[in-house]
């Protein structure tokens, strides 16, 4: 078996905390990985007080990262103010995701892992995306994809892996966009990221209700019945193991959790109040069902912090040892 | 100082797990207390395996307490099997629950405990009231109370307290149902509750956003802008000290907690999915802004394991410790 190739680390908003905690990163993997290379600028990487060396193609990274943090220099145009984000520096930042995704859709990169940008420089710039997560869908939206194709968000916090239907969504809207058909092509993707990129051969979905109390019968809101029964007995028929759609309070605690593989929500604060009141520090945003492993850390930019060298890395870490185990997962297929 | 007075602790729904929690509460509380009397049937609870002893009124309790479970004899009409509710013991589940409320008005209780009730049985026979909380609020309605006057339900879990603003609503209405002035209401009641029930001079409130991230600037919905924030601000100049309304994935991790007292939820699950993530067998339904203590287990009637000597105390326990120490907290001021 070969080694992995690296995973390719985009530097994000170079006014927030992406430099820093690359640096954090990169001085507690260093021992033992996984190697990455950071795609951005080498200058303000090397302010960050690591050694670093720049790298002319992905290669080379695994020699240089026991000793220096290996850098595909592509240069800001405008100088970086910590805290400060400046829209002439918008256009770079969106060329390193995409350098980051192209190399993964080559094969020199195992994986793409993207630190926070922000999203006001970017639109201002004229970014047409919501996020990184939509813009890494269209990059890789005509290379060849084996299943259902994504993107659905997932968060990781310890064993809790809670995908959604619906992301950033103003809770009203919520009840209208949570239609079967997206909870069915929701649970497909997990299911299939399930087995490819965790391994698992036989996936068991949990579902959240919508309703207090999955709304009991009926009598807290019809929803369970006329959307997500229909639903669950759709996946059911095509071979996927789910859940009825359960009262979402009962489903986050310890031995909850060891009764399902990953978890369907129907709405952001269902599943992200369980991540971050499990692992706050720690959580992982994971891309499912796109052609490239992409995962990055669950959290801004922090602009408040930045130049402060008091973030912390844990959620970068994490995420970077996620998309290296998820792409191992998907060499093995 | 006078030793407190007992609490009274109604049987709840016969036919579920109530007689069996209570006598394990029992067993667990005997060495140290608190003290309380069961408002209930004397023959079944004599049937779950400890020693009780039936007395004439509440004063009797303390003696009794060491060597066996006080009760208040009110017999059942019906015979009783587990897991299968008879509404012919409907009238005289509710007026255990009348009986205890009564003691406590009259100031022979501290505090009333309340095990859990099923709801279909007492609707079959003519109850007319959403729950526990609605009942008593209704029964001490004539009784004088210095202060906002509840229910607000709040539920704790370890050092987290989270108030609802909206409880059993389906989740369609619950942005509608989110007003200012509920949520006022709401946070008034638990600032007072706070001070009396909770001993904390300068309470400390937070509020939850309703959409992902609080709005994000009125970018995922406006009801931060338009509802909450004129709430707060109201609030504020009644003295009250509360945040504004923050993401509600962000309020519930170790840290989080340790900045308020109690959080002002605004829906079931933004409440109860920390709550049970965090302590999913210890947490405590509290009913603040009555005139009466009153807590309750966080569970149903477990019907499903009615019988079988398998349901769990800790809530049971965590009711009653609490209800003792705001009884105590009450009595000082």
């Amino acid at each position: 078996m070969t080694r992995p190739a690296p995973l390719a680390l985009t530097m994000g908003e170079p006014a927030g905390v992406g430099p820093e905690i690359i640096a954090k990163a990169w001085a507690a993997l260093r021992p033992e990985g996984p190697v990455f290379a950071v795609v951005g600028d080498a200058a303000l990487m090397r302010a960050q007080g690591h050694p670093i060396q720049t790298i002319p193609d992905l290669g080379m990274a695994e020699d240089v990262f026991a000793r220096a943090v290996p850098v595909l220099d592509h240069p800001l145009p405008a100088a970086v103010t910590p805290g400060r984000p400046d829209t002439a520096n918008a256009g770079a930042i969106a060329d390193w995701i995409e350098q980051a995704v192209n190399l993964a859709m080559a094969g020199e990169a195992s994986g793409v892992v993207t630190a926070p940008i922000a999203k006001a420089p970017l639109y201002a710039a004229g970014f047409r995306f919501p996020g990184h997560t939509e813009f890494i869908a269209e990059l890789t939206a005509d290379q060849p994809f084996a299943g259902t194709r994504g993107p659905v968000m997932m968060l990781t916090a310890k064993d809790l892996r809670a995908c959604l239907v619906t992301i950033h969504a103003p809770l009203a809207e919520v009840p209208e966009l949570v239609t079967a058909e997206r909870v069915i092509r929701t649970a497909r993707v997990v299911h299939e990221a399930m087995r490819r990129d965790f391994g698992i051969a036989s996936p068991r979905l949990a579902l959240a209700g919508l309703n207090p109390h999955a709304g009991e019968g009926g009598s807290i809101g019809l929803e369970e019945i006329t959307v997500l029964a229909p639903a669950v007995a759709q996946l059911r028929g095509e071979g996927i193991t789910i859940t009825d759609p359960l009262p979402a309070d009962t489903l986050f605690h310890d031995d909850a959790r060891a009764t399902y593989d990953a978890v369907v929500c129907l709405y952001h604060d269902q599943a992200l109040i369980p991540v971050k009141t499990l692992d706050f520090w720690g959580g992982v945003n994971v891309s499912l069902g796109l052609p490239v492993v992409r995962t990055s850390p669950d959290h801004g930019t922090g602009f408040d912090i930045a130049g402060k060298d008091v973030a912390r890395a844990d959620s970068l870490i994490a995420a970077l040892r996620l998309a290296a185990e998820m792409a191992a997962a998907r060499a093995l297929r």
